[in-house]
Formats: C-alpha cells, sequence, structure tokens
C-alpha cells in the first residue's frame, strides 16, 4: 500500500508500537469496567491508577493531580469552562495564539457575563510583556497561555507569565499539549512558579486517541463538564477508557525517558530542513525564535499553502496548510495573524512536524519534491502573470 | 490466567473479535488525523464516514443525526446541557430512575436557574401515566426518559411518552445505551412520534470504549460542551477517535444483524437463570415487567449485595451489586428506592447482566455456585442471630 513520508506529527503521531502492545489486552480478554467489584474491574482499576503514576511521573505532578479526559480539547474546556463555572464572572485572559478549544469555551463564557481579554503576540508569536502587563491590571479570574504552539512551534516563557500573574490570584493555565515528548516538562516547578493546571494529550506523543489528561493543582475548584457516576474524583463521569489510558501511561513513560535524546536529533533534522526552505527562497515563520525541534512553518510568497499541501501530498508527502483541526476553514492562521503576518503571506503558510520515525533521508527526499514542485508552481504563476 | 465467568455485561462488554480486527489497522499503520488534508487524513475521515452510516443504519438514522462523542456520559451530557444553553431556564423532566449522567448535568443546570422534575415510576419501575401528565402541565422544555434501565432491565414505553409529550415542544431525550444489541432500535419511528435525541455507547454493545453518539434531530439547537476546531459540526470538538469510532460502527452493524436471534438466546438464559433464582427463593425485582432480555436483579432477604458479590468473585462469577458506576457509593440503588424498595431489600440487590458469549452451562454452574454460597451466608446469619 501507498505510504506517504508523515510530516505531520502535530495533528497526531503514530502509535509507538511498544504503546500499542501495552494496550492490546485491555482489548481483548481484559476488559472489565475498572468500577466494577470482580477480578476484571480490579485489574482495570489497577492498570489505570499504575497509568496515572506514570503519566504523573513524567511530567513531575503528583498522581492525584492527573485528571483523565478523552482528548486535549475535552481537558482545556474541562479548565476554562470547569474552573470559570466555580467562579463569579470576570476576566479570563489568553493568548491570542491558543488552539480553538482554549478560545472558543472562552468565547462561550461572554454569555455568562465574562469578559475575554486576548493577549497579543509579538512578531514571533511570544506573549507580549507590556501586552501582558496591562492585562493583568484587570485582575484576570482565569489565565491561559500554552507552553508550545501547534502551528509554529513556538515556546512561551510560560514559568516568567506565571510568576509576573502570581499575586493577582486568578488560575493560570498552560496548554502544553505539544511539548510533552519534545521537551521536559515539569509540573511542580510549573506549580511553585504558579501554574494551576496543564493539558496533555496522548495521541501528540505517541500515544492513542482517546485519552488526555488535565493537570490539575488541587486549590482549583473545577465544576465537571461531564457529570454523573463520579469518576475521576468527581471531576469527569464515564466508563473509563482503559485501553486508551493504559496506552497513555506508557506513552508518557516513553516520552520521558527519551526526551534526553529524541529532542537533540530532531532539532538536527529541522536545521537541515530549515536551511534547506532557505536555500529555496522561503520564509520560515519565527525562524530564530525559541522552537519545537520538531515545528517548522513556512511560506513561500505567491504559492498557496492548500496547493502546495495538495501537489506535496501526491508526491508522497504528509504535511499540513496549518493546525489539522482547523484546515477546514479558509482563513488564513489566527496564529499568523495575531504576529503581525500579512494574510496574502498568511495564506501560503506550510507546516512540517516531525516526529521519531522521521530520517535525514526523508528530509533530502522533502526537500528535491518541494524544490520541483515549487519550481513547476512558480512556473504557472509567472505564465499566469 | 484465571478467567472468571462473566456476567456483567451492562457495566461493560468484551470487545467482539471482528470488531477489534476492523480497529487494529487504525491503531497501527492508519493512524491519521481525520482532518488532515493528505492520504492519511482523508482514509481516516472516509473510515468515520463508514463508521458513521453504519451507526446510524443501525438505529434508523440519517448519518447525519449521528454526533459521535466520547461515551455516553459525554452524549447524555451534551444533550441536557447543550439542549438547556440554548433555552430559556425552565423545567426538566427525567424519570427518577435516569442513570446519573442524565441526573448530574440536571442537577447542575438548577445554578442557571432551570427546575428539575423527577418523574415518579411505579413498582416497576415504569414511569407512572398520572405522575407524567402532571409534569407535563408545567411545560418542560426539556425531557429525558431512558430507552431501558441499567441495573433492572425494564422497558419504558417512549413512544406514548413522547406522543403524550409532543404537543408541549419540549426536546424529549431518550438514553438507550442499554437498549443497543438487546432490542431493535428505531429512531425514525421514535423520532416520529416526538423523540428528538438518543444516547448510545459502543462499549455497552460489544464495541469499544471510547466511542459514543448523540443521536440528534437536527432542528434541536444545542451548544458544544466541548468547543474547538469544530468538529462533528461543531457539536464536539477535538480530533476524532478514529479506531474506537470504526469499532463503533462494525459493532452498531453486528448489533443490528444479530438482534433477531440473539434477544431469543438471550431470553432463554434469563428464564432458566430466573427459574433458579426464585427456587433458592430470591427475589427478582420487576419479575413480570418487560425487560431486557439479558437483565435480572435480584436480592435474598438478610444477605447483603456487596458481601454476595465478593463471594461469588472468589467463587469465579463476576456479577454486579447495581450500577457499576456507583458500586463505590454505599448508598441503595436510587432505582430500587425510586420502585419502593425498602433501604434493606434494597441493600441485598445483586445484578445479573448476560452477553452474547454465555452459555446455558453456565448459567447452571452460576446457580449451583449461589446455592452454596448463600447457604453458608444463612447459615451465618442464623449463628449470629
Ligand atoms: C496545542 C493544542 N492544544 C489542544 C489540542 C487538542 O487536543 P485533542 O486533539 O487531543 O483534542 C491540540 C491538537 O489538536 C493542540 O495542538
Ligand atoms: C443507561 C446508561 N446510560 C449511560 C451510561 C454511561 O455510558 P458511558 O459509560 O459510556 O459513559 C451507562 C453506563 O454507564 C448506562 O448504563
Amino acid at each position: 500500500m501507498f505510504r506517504p513520508v508523515y510530516l505531520d506529527h502535530n495533528a497526531t503521531t503514530p502509535l509507538d508500537p511498544i504503546v500499542l502492545e501495552a494496550m492490546l489486552p485491555w482489548l481483548d480478554s481484559q476488559h472489565g469496567n475498572a468500577s466494577s467489584r470482580h477480578e476484571y474491574g480490579r485489574r482495570a482499576r489497577q492498570a489505570i491508577d499504575e497509568a496515572r503514576q506514570k503519566v504523573a511521573a513524567a511530567v513531575n505532578a503528583h498522581p492525584t493531580e492527573v485528571v483523565f479526559t478523552s482528548g486535549g480539547s475535552e481537558a482545556n474546556n474541562l479548565f476554562v469552562k470547569g474552573a470559570a463555572a466555580s467562579l463569579k464572572p470576570g476576566v479570563i485572559a489568553a493568548s491570542a495564539i491558543e488552539h480553538p478549544c482554549v478560545l472558543k469555551p472562552a468565547a462561550q463564557l461572554e454569555k455568562q457575563g465574562w469578559q475575554v481579554r486576548l493577549l497579543a503576540v509579538d512578531t514571533n508569536g511570544r506573549v507580549d510583556a507590556a501586552d501582558f502587563a496591562e492585562a493583568l491590571r484587570l485582575k484576570p479570574r482565569l489565565l491561559s497561555v500554552m507552553l508550545a504552539n501547534n502551528e509554529t512551534g513556538i515556546l512561551q516563557d510560560v514559568e516568567a507569565l506565571a510568576a509576573a500573574a502570581k499575586s493577582g490570584g486568578g488560575w493560570f493555565h498552560t496548554d502544553a499539549v505539544q511539548a510533552l515528548g519534545k521537551q521536559a516538562i515539569n509540573f511542580r516547578s510549573l506549580n511553585g512558579v504558579g501554574v494551576h493546571a496543564m493539558t496533555l494529550s496522548a495521541h501528540k506523543a505517541s500515544g492513542p486517541k482517546g485519552a488526555a489528561a488535565l493537570v490539575l493543582d488541587k486549590r482549583v475548584d473545577v465544576q465537571p463538564l461531564i457529570a454523573g457516576g463520579g469518576h475521576e474524583r468527581g471531576l469527569r463521569s464515564g466508563t473509563e477508557n482503559v485501553p486508551a489510558i493504559v496506552g497513555f501511561g506508557v506513552a508518557a513513560e516513553l516520552a520521558a525517558l527519551r526526551v534526553a535524546e529524541l529532542p537533540v536529533r530532531l532539532r538536527g533534522m529541522q536545521a537541515k530542513l530549515e536551511a534547506g526552505l532557505v536555500a529555496l527562497g522561503a520564509r520560515v515563520f519565527a525562524k530564530d525564535a525559541r522552537r519545537l525541534p520538531n515545528t517548522t512553518y513556512f511560506a513561500f510568497d505567491d504559492i498557496d499553502g492548500e496547493t502546495l499541501v495538495g501537489k506535496l501530498d501526491r508526491e508522497g508527502f504528509a504535511v499540513a496548510s496549518g493546525a489539522a483541526c482547523s484546515s477546514a476553514n479558509p482563513e488564513p492562521s489566527h496564529v499568523l495573524r495575531a504576529m503581525g503576518v500579512a494574510p496574502e503571506i498568511a495564506r501560503g503558510a506550510v507546516r512540517i512536524s516531525l516526529g521519531a520515525a522521521n530520517t535525514e533521508t526523508e528530509i533530502e527526499q522533502f526537500i528535491n519534491a518541494l524544490q520541483a514542485t515549487v519550481g513547476r508552481l512558480q512556473g504557472l504563476t509567472a505564465i499566469a502573470v
């Protein structure tokens, strides 16, 4: 079967074979409901407890701080809406480049009297210090700034932002979905400077779709989004997805084990890729800013991103023209717009996100295919003009 | 490995091997994000489309009416909270024996000015006609009555209730989680008499944990519980759990294929089981009412349900002492209390729920083990007295 080179790991990652292996018994003979009080149930409960310990250990949190959810979007919504439901309406501050699953629930809160204050970012996509200081004067009750951006790979200095916000007394959340496995994450030290909640999602880090977590400081009072049987300390009801949670545990453990080595290798491939892109005349967004080691966001003037993605797909390379979840959206990226990129340039944006299985050879093949494709497209443009 | 006889299918079912087989490629090489615009993404999107068609066909709904969620609890919360968020606060009517994932979100609505009107049930656990008529005078904007109860297996005459409620103009929801695979479900005909939404959950019908659906009449305006990238027509954001959704599709297809035959076989085993129970002196709740063919809820006077479940577990039989998700709850079942069962009797409740893989021989073995266990426990009670 045709197997294109996969360069879209920020959209989702292949399941690590070790993770799949660990999940299989729970998809087969170990089918119990973790709430059942019999042998099958107890085994499932124990598997979930172990996964909780692994996820906690991977990000230096306490197991009781880990609230399992079905995905990163649910965890972000749980924080935003769940924490808001326990507070009097006020200001929620979120960076303008947050994922839609932070920005949309925040917008939903406006109906309940909340005010959304977007935090401006600079041309590199980093939260602007002056604007942040101004926002803090509004005493936001909730704040959300992501550790790493899914489109650009830009890293925020979340520790400094949380520290600055701390005296204001709001609850500070960070979306670490794109950071897991690509850099070390230490919830205890983040929590020490004033980060109260953090989102992780298994399928972005060689784990399965269907499991994620909100890591939550227990002082934060959160109302459940999904109420019912009282699972997850009453914060998230519903029969636990045992195989996915088991897989998440193993994936988190692997992520922590590999975080000393993998990012170095990714960084090497990223440098090679970006040198090739620049040589072809591409503009790489936020090129010199602190970014994830696997993410490169670029554009060619006069070449439409969607078109380029389609051509590369036919050449056997799977890349993205923006966040996968909004690829159906023809608007130019809200992330690039917040960075002040002109719409006609933003429309050219293409994202490469590397993973553990990618090789230097694949990078070379990709650059060659890109050169040929871009050449043809630019030729067409020249004729059209 | 020790493999007890599994008699707890209402808590969760083993995955059908055909379902697992269909899921495996999506846990392996077919790892794409269904929103991605490349080969991997398109394959995932197509797999989800096919699963949506299968689920819809299995319950005679239109594919565009199927909103995938992560579980039955999420689907019930999505209806209750999501529909409420689009309406002015008013009355929500729900039967007193609904699953907690209907009753708890309804209770959460009280903070927003809603009023919860519980519908009384008779001693057989069926919604009381006179009380229902009285509740309708309050013009409930939302109503929820389950097709089949998870503890007793009692079936409601949802068509008649919906028809009676229709002129009131409220949105009528039914939780069909325990009905799928155990009886034919026809959303089109339910919808015709005034049912506007219906919940299904894959793992209760030989499908995987992690996929479920709210089947929704498109006239119902529902706000998303999980907002973000705009998946599922904006009603449920988050990267789709492709393997689980694929598994749900196949499980739903199998459920529909087998629904002519399986319930007959289950009914036969149920009759044998209940004859045995009655011979041992057990009381079977709602024995002569219309019930699911797989569910038997019983109690022995003077024997604690939890204790009996524990003893049977050690004998190699996995049974439940009430709804799995509230087994951690020492209160006697809210379902039995609503049926007017005295607390001291309700405390003895034990549930057997059969599945496709159970055999007549297992029923005989179970009755033998139960006889011995009950004999010992009654002996102890006699001595203690
Ligand atoms: C930064 C970020 N946050 C949250 C999410 C949502 O996670 P999930 O797809 O698991 O719902 C994503 C991915 O879609 C993401 O990239
Ligand atoms: C009748 C009923 N509704 C809803 C649910 C919740 O479904 P899930 O466990 O998939 O969240 C269950 C099972 O727990 C149930 O029995």
